[in-house]
C-alpha cells in the first residue's frame, strides 16, 4: 500500500491539518461577515454574499455579475513579489472559476514602499493575466504606502440558476476532489502546487471553462475552489455554508506521487477544485475533467452531522472538523 | 462683484490650483498603466480600460459591467477611520455614476493594525452602505497586517451605447460643472465638502440614478466625478484623455459662498461631475439636476489646443494646466 497511512501517522496527519495555519486564519473573517451583513440588504439584487468564493448580483436575464477580492500574503510579497503578483491573477481567476462563472477582468489596489518590489509585482501581474486571459483594467495605487501590499478584486458572469455555491451540498451527495497533478511545488513555497506557470496557457485556460460545462449542464450540485485552508479545510468551509458534514476516505484523494500526504492536504493547487454531485453525474465529471488535466475522483459523501470525518485505507476514523468545537470559519447563520 | 478675483489673487489661485498635492499625486499613475497595457488584449470584451473612471467590460446584449477600484488616503485612515469607511463608499460609488452606470455591489480588502481603527472603520463603511443603497458584498481581511488600510472594488452595469466615458470630449463642446452646493466642509478633513452624510438617503441615491438617466437619453458627451485632484484636476484629467483642452471662465463654476476659491477648487465634492455637452442640451442638463439639489452650470468649452486656461471676471486669462509641460497625468497613448 503505497501511500498507506497507518494510525499513528494518521493521528498526526489530522493534527496537522487542524492547526495549520491556513485553516485558523480564516476565523477572524468572522468578525467582518458579522458586521457587514446589516449592509446586504440594502439593494434587492444580491443573490449570494459573503461565504461563497464570489458574490453573485442579479442584473436580469438570468445573469449574475460575480464580483471576489482577495489579498496576498505579506510573507510571498516580500519574498517572491514576482509570484505574489502572479497569484494574485490566479486566486480571483479561481474563485469565478469555482462558482461555474466566466472571468472578465480584474482591478487592484497597491500599496508601494521599495520600487523593486514593485517591478517585479507588475510583471508578475502581467504575467498571470496573460497565462489566464483575465486582463487587469485599472487599480488604484498608494504611491506613499508604508509597506508593500496588494489586493485585487474580479469581476466575472455566470448564467443565475447554474451557478456553483457553497450553499447547494444535500445529505447523501457524492464529494469530488478534483486537481490538476501535473505541476511541482513552488521552489519557495512548498505548499503552493504550480500547476499554471509552466502549462500551456490555452490548457490553463480550458480548465476554467470546463468548470463553466460543467455547471451549465447540471452536473455538479456545490462547490468550491481549494484554497488556503487546503483540500479539507476548503472541504470544510463548504460543508460549514450547506450546514452539513461528510466522511472522507483519504486514500481517495486525489495525490500527486511525490509530495507526503501532509503536505498535500495543505496545498494551495494551481487548479483544483472541491464538487459535491449525484452519484449518477460522477463518472462523466471524471472522464470529462480528465481531458483537461484535471484528476478527479469520488472521495466520500455528505452527511447531516455536521462533522468532517476522515477515514484511513484501514477503516481508522478521526473527526477532523466539528463544526461546534472547531469550525474553520462559522457561517453567518450562526 | 462679491467673488470677483482680482489678477494678483488669480495668479495665486492658479498657482495653488497647479501645486495642489491631489494634482501632482496623480502623475506616477503614468507607471502602473504603461506596464499594465500589454495586459488589455488577453480578451476581446474590454471597451474602456485605465484612464476612465471605471473600466466597462462587454458582456453582450448592449450591456457592459463596470469595474472600478479606489484605496483610501492613510492620513484619513488614521485621524478619522469612520470616514475613511464612509468615504471609501462614496468615491467608489462616484466612479460608477459617473459613467452613467448603475452601482452593484462592492468588495474590500482591509489590513489591519489597530483594532479599535477597524471597528470605526466598518461602522463607516456600513452607514456608507446604507447611505448610498450599495451593498457590501464580500472582501479579504489581512488580519496581520502591519498597517491599517482599506481599499474597496465596486462593480456596476450599463449600457454599452449610453456610456459617459472621458473619451468622448470634442471641440465646441460646452463644459458644464454640476456639484451639490447645499453641504460643509467636514469638520476634519476641509477639503471633503460633504453633502451626502446629513442628507437624506433617498436623495442621495437619486443623484446618481439621475446622471444615469442623463446618460441614457444622450445629453451628456463625456464625463467625469470629481475627485482628489478637485474641479479643475479633474477636469483636465477628462481633457488629457480625449487629446483636448480647454478654456474656463472661473466665475461661472457653481460654488457655495462660504468657500474660498482656492479651497474650492481643491474640494472633492460628494456629489460633483464634470460634464461635455451639446450647447442645446445645457439647458435641460441644468434644469433636470437642480431637481436633486445638483447645480449645474456651463463654464467655457471645449478647445482643439492641448491646454486648460483659466478666464476671471476681468477677462484675465492664465494657463492652468498644459499637457506638454505640466498634466495631471499622461494619457495612455503618449
Amino acid at each position: 500500500m503505497m501511500d498507506g497511512v497507518f494510525i499513528s501517522d494518521f493521528k498526526n496527519l489530522v493534527k496537522a491539518v487542524q492547526e495549520f495555519e491556513g485553516v485558523t486564519r480564516k476565523s477572524s473573517i468572522d468578525t467582518v461577515t458579522s458586521l457587514l451583513t446589516e449592509s446586504y440588504n440594502v439593494s434587492g439584487d444580491v443573490v449570494i454574499d459573503i461565504g461563497d468564493d464570489a458574490s453573485a448580483i442579479d442584473i436580469g436575464n438570468n445573469q449574475v455579475v460575480l464580483i471576489a477580492a482577495d489579498g496576498i500574503w505579506g510573507q510571498i510579497m516580500n519574498v517572491n513579489p514576482y509570484w505574489a503578483g502572479y497569484c494574485s491573477v490566479l486566486v480571483n481567476v479561481n474563485d469565478i472559476a469555482a462558482m461555474g462563472g466566466k472571468p472578465l477582468a480584474m482591478v487592484n489596489i497597491m500599496s508601494v514602499k521599495h520600487d523593486e518590489i514593485y517591478e517585479n509585482l507588475l510583471a508578475g501581474i502581467k504575467d498571470g493575466c496573460l497565462k489566464f486571459g483575465v486582463p487587469m483594467v485599472g487599480g488604484h495605487l498608494h504611491p506613499d504606502g508604508e509597506v508593500d501590499s496588494l489586493g485585487v478584486a474580479i469581476v466575472g458572469i455566470a448564467k443565475k440558476d447554474k451557478l456553483i455555491t457553497s450553499f447547494g451540498a444535500e445529505v447523501g451527495d457524492k464529494i469530488i476532489v478534483a486537481i490538476d497533478l501535473d505541476g511541482k511545488p513552488h521552489e519557495m513555497f512548498e505548499l503552493n502546487w504550480d500547476t499554471t506557470y509552466d502549462k500551456d496557457k490555452q490548457l490553463v485556460q480550458d480548465q476554467i471553462t470546463a468548470v463553466q460545462y460543467l455547471a451549465e449542464r447540471d452536473y455538479i450540485k456545490s462547490g468550491k475552489d481549494i484554497s488556503n485552508p487546503g483540500i479539507l479545510g476548503t472541504l470544510e468551509m463548504l460543508l460549514e455554508t450547506s450546514d452539513k458534514g461528510a466522511i472522507v476516505n483519504l486514500e481517495d484523494i486525489p495525490k500527486n506521487e511525490n509530495i507526503s500526504w501532509e503536505n498535500w492536504l495543505k496545498s494551495y493547487p494551481g487548479s483544483g477544485f472541491i464538487f459535491t454531485a449525484n452519484e449518477e453525474n460522477c463518472e462523466f465529471i471524471k472522464k470529462y475533467l480528465k481531458d483537461y488535466s484535471i484528476e478527479a475522483n469520488v472521495v466520500g459523501e455528505v452527511t447531516g452531522e455536521c462533522s468532517l470525518y476522515l477515514v484511513n485505507g484501514d477503516g481508522e476514523k478521526l473527526e477532523v472538523f466539528n463544526q461546534k468545537t472547531n469550525p474553520v470559519f462559522k457561517s453567518k447563520k450562526e
